[in-house]
């Protein structure tokens, strides 16, 4: 009843679209790496709800006037705002595809259940953890994050915290973490009931990296206190240096505390896939749980994250339940155990799996490698110049593919150069040329440049260096 | 890096892709609802993680061979087994340019946040929540419920529970549903730290409704033994049967005792959008917080749910944060505040948006709600006809789109008769005829056939319960 009268016409429409997506994306460094939203579009957009349907096509010229010319710029090589991963146009397809079969991955017998299993084999070989069955994939790793929290929370309470709360213990246990970590940890305690005090932010060293000799003696006076350590967080690339914990040691210090070892690798445990990069992850096959995404440096179209559970029955005693109406059958369609509503949050999944997998079987580990490898190379040498630079000095040696930075004081006050960075990161991404965000290093206002793009060029870096020392320039010798 | 090295070449085999997608879902008649996965495609999948990449047509034609034909089955128009929807194939060709945009709407200035506005604005007006902010897109109802309740958890506990989690008068909390509610709820319960015995799980009546006496007497109950009655979840749509909760009483006890008022309508509160059926739904416009999906009834590809909350400043209260690498600047990039990352659990969020809006747009509520409408008629149908079945009888009036029936007892034992629904359920979708589930209704087992699919005909029935007496009559003759 909802699908085309015409099949044809909707088939030759549908191929416009696909031919405009292409191009789109083959032409992207023809367009500004972002541009405002025009309010005659926001008005536009603000209509009510509409009573009576359009044709396909007419929507779709509505979107390709008012919609996609007004993208969050990540697709564009002179993207390194935030993390954001650059998407592939195969990525792209598969989207298509999986919405074509409409899969519900939730359980039950069909293929989109193994391609997922598959997909979670993969990354457990990858990072060392035994077996193929524990973890699932998720909306990214805020998501990721709060599912091995809850698996770690089974551990520590046992399974009855589900019937009873946290109450019976919870208010004892102690996590740990450095203030490098991502704010979307401190979300997950929020949101599981534990609060926030529970977890101990320790100061980061210089390097941004979980100070060993704190976090055992955090853990130490907690014990002595009567309190509980249960968990830890080790960054596998922290969000605003890109810094790896050393993960070795915060194993050790996990086995000796029966502490819940949990690795954030948002962004970072990609770079496991290369043979160079992966020495700086050594530790992370011990790990009870891995939060990772696959939108960002593996460039899988969003949303796509994924957690690893060490020990699949600990996730199943924190997640699997269902009613009568969820009842697994021998046969048919369901069949299929175990079911992927067991293994999270979610009854009813989509099939992300579907996007991962052609991304990895295109490009391979290797030829992701690559692109994860140029962008560090990247940030290397644009670190290296700018120790020399006129105008700017680097904040912090780039562990990955993230420089930090900020303009050179030059007669300024801080304060002055605080609104200089802010400035001329506005006006850079309004001039369209390139997309960097800022943040705080050590305390200082920082632009921060994060390469997690395959389409970007070394000659992409010079070109909005430039544009942002003019920037930079104008702006100091007119301080606001 | 990862683009193709030839765009024409990609371009050809994302047509053919296409064509075989269309095709796909227009001949989608000519094949079996499901059929299982052979063993040598399991194999097949279950390989290790490829090193190296193959050209994108390579692994589109292992795809098409070894993962397509393989379906959940939903799209298929013999497919009413759990609630799935059916998709749309205009839904699909929005998933490919959401991904070829590759938009994050975890916040900044870009048209995607608009367009999730505006998706949210169209079903508060829908509801009758006033204003146009307040609720996020997520994955589904599963997730919709959690951000409900930790909405409605900080309301009860005030913000600071984010800090100091539960502890402080969470044990003293209660909330309210009927048997007939989903089990997702009982996880968010589980979730939120607050364990399921805060909720009261009580006995639904026959038709399978919150009993409205029992709601009142045991939070006056709860009151008087010193706990603290919080939170009351109404059914728009029971998963078992379809039952409505009456909305508007419901609002009327929540009102009376200050709590928090949640409807779950995951399928149905989507017949809202006909003017026939929205009367059943009188009172939900008194919602604190709804949830519902749009992959249900709304057809609408995987996955794709929402939360509304009426009051978007106990939403942000409950979620809103992030680190300085997350600050919100007034131009630029960064600029589009309110940021969706503050409304719910995802800092990372997919353009999920953008399916939902080209199905409201190229459907209209109209011809979304012609279809439910036709789903209703069906189920009424073939309620009235297994009225006067010598085979089956049915267990419960629709009261929207789902049967609930049992083959009649003929000599048979109860316990003859639930293995014989358990294999002749299997049997036929084993015999890819159709796809119905089971359930338990009233303590008796029973088959269960969900119409959440506009591509069902009348006809379709006719042509299942036909194969279904079979199966059921051959099996009577051998029971096992």
């Amino acid at each position: 009843m909802l699908d085309p009268a015409d099949w044809e016409s909707f088939r030759a429409a549908a191929h416009r679209a696909l031919d405009d997506a292409v191009d789109y994306l083959r032409d992207v460094r023809e367009r500004p790496a972002w541009q405002p939203v025009p309010q005659s579009v926001k008005a536009e957009l603000a209509e009510p709800l509409p009573a009576d349907g359009a044709p396909f096509a007419a929507v779709y010229a509505q979107f390709a006037r008012a919609i996609l010319p007004y993208a969050t710029g990540n697709i564009h090589p002179r993207f390194w705002g935030w993390v954001h991963g650059s998407g592939t146009p195969g990525g792209a397809v598969a989207e298509l595809l999986a919405a074509t079969m409409n899969a519900n991955v939730g359980g039950r017998d069909h293929a989109a259940v193994y391609v997922e299993r598959q997909v979670i084999a993969w990354f457990r070989e990858l990072f060392g953890l035994p077996g193929a069955d524990g973890g699932v994939l998720l909306t990214g790793t805020s998501a990721a994050n709060l599912v091995a929290l809850l698996a770690a929370r089974t551990r520590a309470l046992g399974s009855g915290v589900r019937k009873h709360g946290v109450y019976a213990g919870g208010e004892r246990l102690r996590a740990y973490a450095s203030s490098a970590t991502h704010a979307c940890v401190r979300k997950a305690f929020e949101m599981a009931g534990l609060g926030s005090d529970t977890l101990r932010v320790l100061p980061a060293d210089a390097a941004h990296r979980l100070d060993l000799q704190l976090l055992r003696r955090t853990v130490e006076s907690d014990i002595n206190s009567g309190l509980r350590p249960f968990f830890v967080v080790a960054n596998a690339g922290s969000v605003d240096a890109g810094a790896i914990d050393d993960l070795a040691a915060v194993a050790g210090i996990a086995s000796a505390f029966d502490l819940w070892f949990h690795v954030d690798g948002a962004f970072g445990a990609a770079a496991c896939l290369s043979p160079r990069l992966q020495p700086k992850f050594e530790g992370i096959e011990r790990a009870d749980s891995i939060a990772f995404d696959f939108h960002k440096w593996l460039h899988v179209p969003y949303d796509a994250g994924c957690v690893l559970i060490r020990d699949p029955e600990i996730e199943r005693a924190t997640f699997a339940g269902g009613g009568p109406y969820f009842r697994r059958m021998p046969r048919g369609t369901g069949a299929g155990e175990p079911w992927f509503a067991d293994y999270g949050p979610d009854l009813s999944r989509g099939f992300r799996a579907l996007k991962i997998w052609f991304t990895i079987k295109e490009h391979g580990a290797s030829g992701l490698a690559r692109a994860i490898q140029r962008n560090c190379d990247q940030a290397r040498t644009l670190y290296d110049r700018l120790t020399a630079d006129p105008d700017f000095e680097p904040l912090l040696e780039p562990e990955l593919q993230i420089v930090c930075f900020r303009p050179r004081g030059g007669g300024l006050e801080p304060a002055q150069i605080d609104r200089l960075i802010d400035e001329s990161v506005m006006s850079l991404q309004e001039s369209g040329v390139a997309v960097i965000s800022t943040t705080t290093i050590g305390g200082r206002r920082a632009m921060r440049l994060c390469i997690t793009n395959h389409r970007t060029e070394d000659a992409d870096l010079e070109e909005a260096l430039g544009a942002l020392r003019s920037i930079v320039r104008d702006g100091r010798d007119a301080p606001t």
